[in-house]
């Protein structure tokens, strides 16, 4: 291409709305670095480590619910993109990814920083797209200009997600000296009405119809971002038919008073008590994936006699292996038409839900109210401290787990992330990094020692924005194998499952200029949660044992009232 | 698969001589580091973050000519592993990756940590396999253990490389109490003789009498190991020939005292005079890839009447434009086989090169002894200290310029690694950390910032080898792109080409234990490298001023006499 198509490139992108575009900086890619930053509408940040750059990427695309560019040069640049993109694909957040590329006559010829990038993100990514490398045919640039167009759009078309853009450039990268650029207002833009994935007026009415051959409905919210129009339907759904809502934290339906919270804590998988009670007619889900295991064993286990899963587009899962009918509408519309309004709705299903919910809730409170200094019990104090109306992060994998049994409060109107698409460790701090430089608010990320310093990349670069809190449950391993009875059991736990790391953060926060506060005993955790919020950027790093932490995980488990014999 | 099936898989490994593994840890991949840990015939290490795990492994297998196996998790751990990967493939290093995975049935039904991991490495693998689920039919079991066989010899077959092997394993993952696993030596094992390549006699006859018809000949030899049957059929061959050759840093035929090592300086690309006497008729070419853009440029502008390509299988690449033959055979067949002992050898073109490679020692050695502190002095002080007999690492992208620029005598019998293959900045450091785990040679790296906090997880497990030293040049910044006529002259230049980010390492080297040596100036340097490689393992810190160092490489050009007007 030439230097004045990759200009248009940044006029087409502007004209779609395409705000942010994460830069990681190269040679072949210069065309594209220039066009982008000089483009009045567009911010361009810059992160050296690509596997970061995409993950904050993503993390600004899932806050702003719109499309980030990403721009990348040549070579390895391009793999190192992977991990966001499958985690994009899978929790279908959209992403621009454009590679810059050699043309295609010197791929394979041993000279720098060339592989094969057309394809290359093979099954986890919505579309692929290169463009030609010359532009002079009108046809030519009418091609590219298309695509682009095509590719934006399929970014946000449902389910939204990531769209590869490969641009392979000729030399030179540069305008010359005294050659001025401009952008072209005139490019060719696609523009694209959505569907509003509605039920027709005879789907509506057969649904109703339905309906009412269930007494018992179970309504299971999977992850996805807050909406306040799903949240209408589905109370006005629940209150008019009597359905029980199960959210876990990552559904951010949590917020709903209706929603039931302790699930977790009360369902115990193939041992639970009042199983024939609880177990549904109907199961209606939506959303993507769910963090309880004991939930979903649960389903598996006891299996409504129809499942119901709403979905406007795309293939759909059967997490529970009960899967009856795809119901292709949006989870809104679902709601808000399916609904009829009973006489007397029938509330002895919800009545057996939420007494086992106070239940669990009564249990949780007495035993992490225990004056034990552990993870569990540290997190349980960290979520009642997080200031409302902000935004949780909660890294892989014990994390979000023990975020999903403690749970959060519908009236601290928290959002929570957690990179759930492919439940990686490898992202989570670039994520909440990417959320915090799209947002006022406060954007807290918990997370483990792995998690962490895997990606302590996610700090290395100059836009450390203020609203960012980091706490880290540092056990120096990965703890949660040890609390899993397979592992635990093996003579490898230590070195080869746990794996002990020895770093702690704060030379981490000295070097990226982060205030610290570390946590050795509850006081100090006590008194460092009282400011840590209200301090401008920190570290707060709570140092716990591993054991202690199994140890007290069985206690928690040995003690539930819930346990079967 | 079951429990015994996975044992076997560390057996075959074990029989076919695999000695080296590196796990990351996870729980999908259990079976599979239970059964190479308890493996008495294979070392097992450990390293959490992937993408310096496959690195690493990468380092083993470069250092030691075999292959290596890497094991991870399901999910984006298996992406983590895609720069090293590509690397290898463009490398040509044997790695063996074990990628556990959920059984297909759990393939995107929103359960942790699942992605589409067959043929997920796409065109930058040799091979991809996946195990059958299910191994108790005998044709399932013995298509387990083929496959295991053909992958092993895949990696090694000419060229070798990276094969993929997927293992969806289903619970459960562990030994039940009181289970013993055991070995069994019984497996199937298919053991494979290579090809020699050699030429056939009818082959050499036609060499030996074409080779009469070309009196200027050049060898240039490409990126490879060291290996000492092909040294002295080279060494044989231009001493019979009167060939000229030509050795970047990489190609490690810089210990051949016959080797022009200071082309890059001398050659000026289009401008270069002597360029008719310096032209060859005949350019014999092998190895993989070079450094040396100004080589390069000289070959494609005064190209050969013919080039030969000397390979024994597998595409053959084109990097001076001017390639008329492929020579299936191995190098050191061809160097052997193919000259003849002329009565007179007419010398005057080697004469030709050597007078131009001496003005260029001249002027380098009067350039760099000058007292100036900058990267480029800084590096030719690092190359005339580094220990005989020991290992060069390069990272990209600076450093290996820079080193192959000042050139290594032939007599410190230095071997040099770079990750050349992709050219890529993001495993330096990890791979130089695989190749001190396998040598008891000192092994120094020399990096960049950008490189080495890039990589800083290369450092982040327990097997931080003694033998490791890294010298790291922080200019603060990616200082390239001020080198570089394009981006230097862009407004951009500082935040978006060069990228300035603050770290240095001082704070890495007290996080890992490694002694730490800061140099601002010359002195601090000098007096630095008399003791760093008699210290244990530290890293050597040398801080410069990326503008400064840009300047003196300006100056570097301005003053070379082999500048045409």
């Amino acid at each position: 291409m030439n230097l004045q198509a990759v200009f248009d490139i940044a006029e087409i992108c502007a004209q779609h709305g395409i705000k942010n575009v994460i830069l990681s900086p190269g040679s072949r890619c210069a065309p594209l670095t220039l066009a982008f930053v000089r483009h009045p509408k567009i911010q361009v940040r810059t992160i050296s480590d690509e596997r970061a750059a995409a993950f904050i990427g993503l993390g600004i695309a899932l806050t702003t619910h719109q499309p980030v560019a990403l721009v990348c040069t040549s070579g390895t640049a391009v793999l190192n993109y992977g991990p966001a993109i499958a985690e994009a694909f899978y929790q279908q957040v959209p992403l621009l990814v454009f590679t810059a590329d050699r043309p295609f006559e010197w791929i394979d010829q041993l000279d720098g920083q060339t592989i094969r990038q057309e394809n290359i993100y093979g099954a986890h990514i919505k579309r692929s797209f290169t463009f030609p490398v010359d532009t002079q045919h009108p046809d030519a640039n009418w091609f590219a200009q298309r695509i682009l167009s095509e590719a934006i759009l399929e970014t946000k078309a449902y389910p939204p997600g990531p769209v590869q853009v490969n641009v392979p450039l000729r030399e030179p990268f540069y305008p010359k000296p005294g050659e001025t650029m401009a952008f072209n207002p005139e490019v060719k833009v696609i523009k694209e009405w959505h569907n509003a994935y509605a039920l027709t007026k005879a789907q509506q009415d057969q649904l109703q119809k339905e309906l009412l051959n269930f007494s018992k409905i179970l309504v299971v919210a999977g992850q996805q971002a807050k909406e306040t129009a799903t949240q209408a339907g589905l109370q006005s759904f629940v209150r008019a038919t009597g359905a029980v809502m199960v959210a876990d934290i990552i559904s951010n339906q949590h917020t709903l008073p209706e929603a039931i919270r302790y699930h977790d804590v009360f369902l115990n998988g193939e041992s639970t008590k009042k199983a024939d009670d609880l177990q549904p007619d109907l199961l209606i889900s939506f959303g993507l994936s769910n963090i309880s295991k004991n939930l979903k064993l649960f389903l598996r286990d006891f299996p409504a006699r129809e499942h119901w899963h709403l979905q406007p587009a795309g293939t759909a899962a059967d997490p529970f292996q009960s899967l009856t009918r795809i119901i292709r509408c949006a989870p809104q519309s679902f709601f808000t038409q399916a609904s009829t309004n009973k006489e007397t709705v029938n509330k002895s299903y919800q009545t057996e839900w939420r007494t086992q919910e106070e239940l669990a809730a009564d249990y949780l409170q007495a035993f992490l109210g225990q004056n034990y200094f552990n993870e569990f019990t540290a997190f349980a104090r960290i979520l009642q401290h997080l200031p409302d109306n902000s935004i949780l992060h909660v890294a892989n994998s014990m994390a979000v787990r023990y975020a999903n049994i403690i749970g959060l409060k519908p009236e601290q109107n928290i959002s929570v992330f957690a990179n759930r698409g492919t439940s990686g460790i490898d992202g989570c701090t670039s994520t909440a990094v990417g959320s915090a430089l799209s947002t006022h608010q406060i954007v807290t990320l918990v997370t483990g020692d792995l998690a962490f310093f895997y990606d302590r990349n996610g700090l290395w670069h100059n836009y450390l924005p203020n609203n960012l809190r980091i706490i880290l449950l540092n056990n120096h391993a990965g703890g949660i194998f040890r609390l899993i009875d397979g592992p635990r059991q093996q003579p490898e736990l230590a070195e080869f499952f746990e794996t002990y790391q020895g770093l702690n953060a704060q030379l981490t926060a000295q070097e990226f200029n982060l205030k610290y506060y570390p946590c050795e005993n509850l006081q100090q955790l006590t008194e460092n949660l009282a400011n840590f919020w209200n301090n401008g950027p920190g570290i707060l790093e709570i140092f716990t044992k591993s054991e202690e932490n199994a140890d007290f995980f069985q206690l928690y488990r040995q003690q539930s009232p819930f346990k079967s014999k």
